[in-house]
């Protein structure tokens, strides 16, 4: 059978044999020195766990529900883009593997898919929406109704994007959508929209395309004008703060998304896992919080939803698996991380993730004792 | 002579050159990203003896007395499953290494050797019997009265294990206990019980072990039941917090043992050292307290001490004496680590390990001075 | 095209290439460990930037003013000696570059072309001189008189450098101003003055220039002597503490510019931006306050703004684009860095550098929670 | 020339080419683990200077007084054992060296020279003699009284060291004293005195001649005995606690001096710059108190002062320096490491070491701001 990857990490040692140094790249890559995409990690790693013992846990389960759709997992897919660079089958093998395991995939604006294919590729899955604001009103409205139509239960507005943060190998490899691909919401759109890129110059394809297309005068006002125009649970994805935590629920939205796009955006602005406690503090309990960002590791969630967050997304993980072997791959990493999700309930002592408690979780400089009298 | 070990450091390095891999893997690893593992190790280098001057040190000794029972040093040992892996003579060579230097040693359930052999290799060592409770109750208990019968003194019942940590090594070799061996305290039983593996597929057989034969629900009433079927002393295994140390208290356990298992079932859970103030504090006296992990050298049993614990026990060094050359390398190991502590001892300006005071310990940063103003 | 430098550190790998080893060890190098030269980049690694969202950031500006002269950015540049080492076009190409993009120029007074010929490289430019004051004060005298002829209109007075930092490399390399190049503002003048450099024996030909020439004597009644001569705004650079804050404002300078001169004269002071905050502080919006040492991102920028400074200065990332290319490569590297404050200005919802708030800006450990109970 | 030596680094570099293995590894190494030699000198690199400028320091001067004694430089001469290992010349060497530049000097009762000789290679020079304690207290009090009549002012008695720390590079060489010297202040001496060996078996030579020769029993009441026999200052080598500290006080020592032994006995205790804060507070005055460990820099004898130290004492740079070129090389890393303090005095605005203030050294920690809120 050759080698398997045994963990998050080795599939993307696998993604990164198989797939185009570009491709590879586009995906693994964060914005400047990487700072900030280490320290998504890295601020995990500094988090200790405190295990309880003899309960029994002869029966498990990762089971919850998030915006009250029930899903299997508290482990979501966020949404990334250009899916088919990593396999042909692209996101709909995400949607299937999601759809078969009922967990919850958010879909990407800039899908290689058009959404109505992804949905049908598991009818009835707990898929959310996505949705980057285009200049383009109309056709952004017309995006939101497509996804209305299609199942999509929710709309992920990304609000960290005004610009696309500079992944300083894209600007090398001068990174482009492969000419066989297209951004597959936006076919018969006029302009670029479909083609995903722009002639960059010596900068990368997609900089210069959200330069000249995404709405960089979105702010708060956009949520009314949202509300207006669909039904749909409206969560804002890239709350850092609790400053704009206060905001959100100011603008009555319906659940706050902790990201820093994966680190693609600003480097040096802290780990999510870091920025979550402010943000909880602030939303006390009003909507749901849920996190993305470094989570490779069943105790990354576990940690996470100590902290308070509802649920976490996981957005490099999926393309690894998906890079690997399609929906299986997909599926694979979507177990695996499951798995360790429940070992880690397991061994902390909990049935279920309504256990995990605050307690569990404290940063490893909680342990820096005893001090000198 | 050749080479000769002077750490036990460079006796694990011996140890590596020697085993085949499944096996020194099997022993050196830790769960998953191995983090609690290098804390183990690196807690134990942030802090720092103080050490006290112009004592008279001309004669100083080790000895203590664990549960009552005179042992010549506070550094026991911990049971370690398979040890006729590491060299043929396995736990009948630690038995009568220990014994032979009144070391307490702990056997574990998983031995590949009988318990009542491991005892007669050296008969009237201190000795205790290390529990996995298994879901067929009437083997624990036949388990339990052998122990008693061969005079074993406590059990030390290990309360972190409802399933095995994965060890991603040990998933990659498909680890099983080799052919020609058997989990010696179970020939005889039913099913799978004395193969000490299962077949796991893509996992470790060992884990597929565990999650069929183990008891998940083992909880603190179990405590009861254990009492009501011995009059061994009761040690609990795997404690880590303040709030289970309480727990167990309240059920009477004879003595705590602070330990994370090697750093082989829940990865980020903080290092044992780092875990013991809040288990001492929590104790208050009431009973004694070990630990376990990552204790490799003299100063780090003096460290463990200066905090609250009453002795260590010692997992892997023993493993890398065994396999440098059986009972003589497990005898050299528990000489060096002795030598160790004396040296500590002398050096801190102590002559008994009752000595050992509080303050003379402290962690690094209580040394971060001086600061502005 | 071949290869082109996508951050300030390409063009120092570039630079590196290109550059004679003693040229380019004399550009790159620090005091001796060099451990203030890692911390002016660690610190601002160490802290994080907190993004504001949902903000109309269509239209955003990096200009503001210093000492009331309205410039292009805060981003400006600092006096870096002898640059017809990095290119034969050497001040006259940062002169050009500075010029056209109206970005503030300071000119070291080891510059290896007159100023005169500097300020004619762009007429009407925001310029600066920085100042060594000699022990012959009639020749310092007439330097100060001649750069408020050519319409330089502040001084920037170095006082860190009553002597030259050992920098080992130089000392390594016997480092001399190259035979082909004269401190150009020293034409004419007697003795090794314009030679920039004396022999040193195994020292730099620097550091023997340095300790002859330069007055040591040097005090804040010097202030007045140089109030006395000259109608230049006085800059004094090379604050880095409170104290000495509050010693300037006393002596009424007109601005103060934090910097250890780029971790070149004394190791192991702090980093500059770690030093910031105590002066802003002490100044108390009194004068406007500058920071130079390891601004090498548009973050560093925004950081230091976010601190309280009004203006940054960046040394070694200007003789890294002139060694690319000459004024192309000022030009490039002033574009670059000003482009990446501009995507921190976006991304961090700020639309002006007057947005910028302290609340953005915290030390990395301001996260390090939860803490225990 | 060939390569000349920049820094006392890279003297150290040339030692470790110039030396047989064994020397150079009994020379350079600490104990056990090293993590005390590592943190000797990582400790200083923690500690921040605050430069105070604009101050006159045309003029400055290094000079001192150690216990009443005019010295040239608080940069004393640590004892070290054995130096004609490293140079033919050896303690000859270091004397000529310290006499001329009117550096002190402290002979270690283990010179592989007679003190009458070394003296006499410097006759006046500050000297001060390094006393172990031997069993055979007949022989230590003529040691005591052959120092007094050859003009050695002060003893440092060494109360670190009732045994040898186990440093294992010595233990792998099985490290003796090369047989063509021998210990020059016992020759004649009965038994193995003169050796300064002894057959150690698996261990080194050097442990087993402490083992068998120094006193164990060593305890304050000695100091008394010591005050009985010489009128010589009594300094205490090896104290690292404030309770220590004060018992020194108590038994009425002329000076404290802070010492871990180079990091060669216990592992794991603090740096000595980290330990010297609470014994100059416990000291409060009353008596000098000095430190050595880890100083290589001219800022490492600032920041000693600066938090309390009235001088510093050098082990291995003085070997280094001695293996380079003998007296001379002594003399040269005495010459640069002065040079460096003095540059470190006149780049923080000091003209002599009593200028230096407590508030010009911090801790690194001390600039982790701003905190959020
Ligand atoms: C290759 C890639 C493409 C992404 N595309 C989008 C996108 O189109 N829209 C969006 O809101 N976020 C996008 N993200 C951000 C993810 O939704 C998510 O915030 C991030 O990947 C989480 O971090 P992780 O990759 O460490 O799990 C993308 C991330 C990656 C890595
Ligand atoms: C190879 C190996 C096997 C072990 N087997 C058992 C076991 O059978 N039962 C048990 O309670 N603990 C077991 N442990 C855990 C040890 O008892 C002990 O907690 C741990 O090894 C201490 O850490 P150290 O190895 O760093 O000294 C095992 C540890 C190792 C390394
Ligand atoms: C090669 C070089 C030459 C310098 N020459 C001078 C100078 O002549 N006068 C001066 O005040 N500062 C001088 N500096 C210090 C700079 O003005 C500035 O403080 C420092 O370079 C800022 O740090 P950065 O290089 O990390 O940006 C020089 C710095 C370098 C790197
Ligand atoms: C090779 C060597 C030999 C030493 N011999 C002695 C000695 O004979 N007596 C003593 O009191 N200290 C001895 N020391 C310790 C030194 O006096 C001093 O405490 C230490 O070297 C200071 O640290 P440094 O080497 O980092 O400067 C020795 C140290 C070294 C490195």
């Amino acid at each position: 059978a050759g080698w398997e990857p045994v963990s998050v990490r080795e599939y993307e040692k696998a993604a990164e044999m198989m797939l185009p140094k570009n491709a590879f790249d586009y995906y693994a890559s964060g914005a400047n020195d990487m700072i900030t995409l280490r320290e998504n990690r890295a601020a995990f790693s500094r988090l200790r766990i405190r295990p309880r013992i003899m309960r029994d846990v002869s029966s498990t389960s990762n089971k919850t529900t998030v915006l009250g759709i029930p899903v299997n997992s508290p482990i979501c897919i966020a949404p990334s883009a250009m899916q088919r660079m990593a396999h042909d089958d692209g996101e709909k093998a995400t949607s299937a593997a999601a759809g078969k395991s009922n967990t919850l995939m958010t879909l990407s604006s800039w899908s290689t898919t058009p959404l109505e294919e992804v949905a049908a590729a598991y009818p009835g899955g707990p898929r959310w929406f996505q949705l980057y604001v285009y200049k383009d009103r109309k056709l952004t409205a017309e995006l939101v109704k497509r996804a209305e139509a299609s199942g999509y239960t929710a709309l992920a507005v990304t609000v960290d994007t005004p610009v696309l943060g500079r992944r300083e190998a894209d600007v090398r490899n001068r990174f482009k959508l492969p000419v066989h691909l297209t951004m597959g919401n936006f076919i018969g759109a006029g302009g670029a929209h479909a083609e995903g890129t722009k002639d960059g110059g010596k900068d990368s394809g997609l900089s210069a395309y959200v330069a000249s297309l995404i709405d960089r005068t979105l702010s708060w006002d956009d949520i009314r004008w949202l509300r207006s125009i669909t039904k749909l649970a409206i969560v804002v994805k890239g709350v850092m703060t609790a400053e704009d935590a206060r905001e959100a629920l100011r603008y009555g939205v319906d659940a706050i998304w902790v990201s820093n796009h994966g680190a693609r955006q600003l480097d040096t602005v802290s780990s999510t896992i870091e920025a979550l406690p402010e943000v909880v503090a602030a939303v006390a309990g009003k909507v749901e919080v849920y996190l993305d960002g470094g989570v490779t590791r069943g105790t990354d969630v576990f940690k996470a939803l100590a902290m308070g967050a509802r649920a976490v997304f996981i957005g490099r993980p999926v393309l690894w698996g998906l890079a690997h072997s399609g929906e299986d791959g997909v599926a694979a990493v979507l177990r695996l991380m499951n798995e360790e999700l429940t070992m880690a309930l397991q061994l902390a002592g909990c049935t279920s993730v309504d256990e995990i408690q605050k307690s569990m979780v404290v940063h490893q400089t909680a342990y820096y004792t005893p001090s000198k009298l």
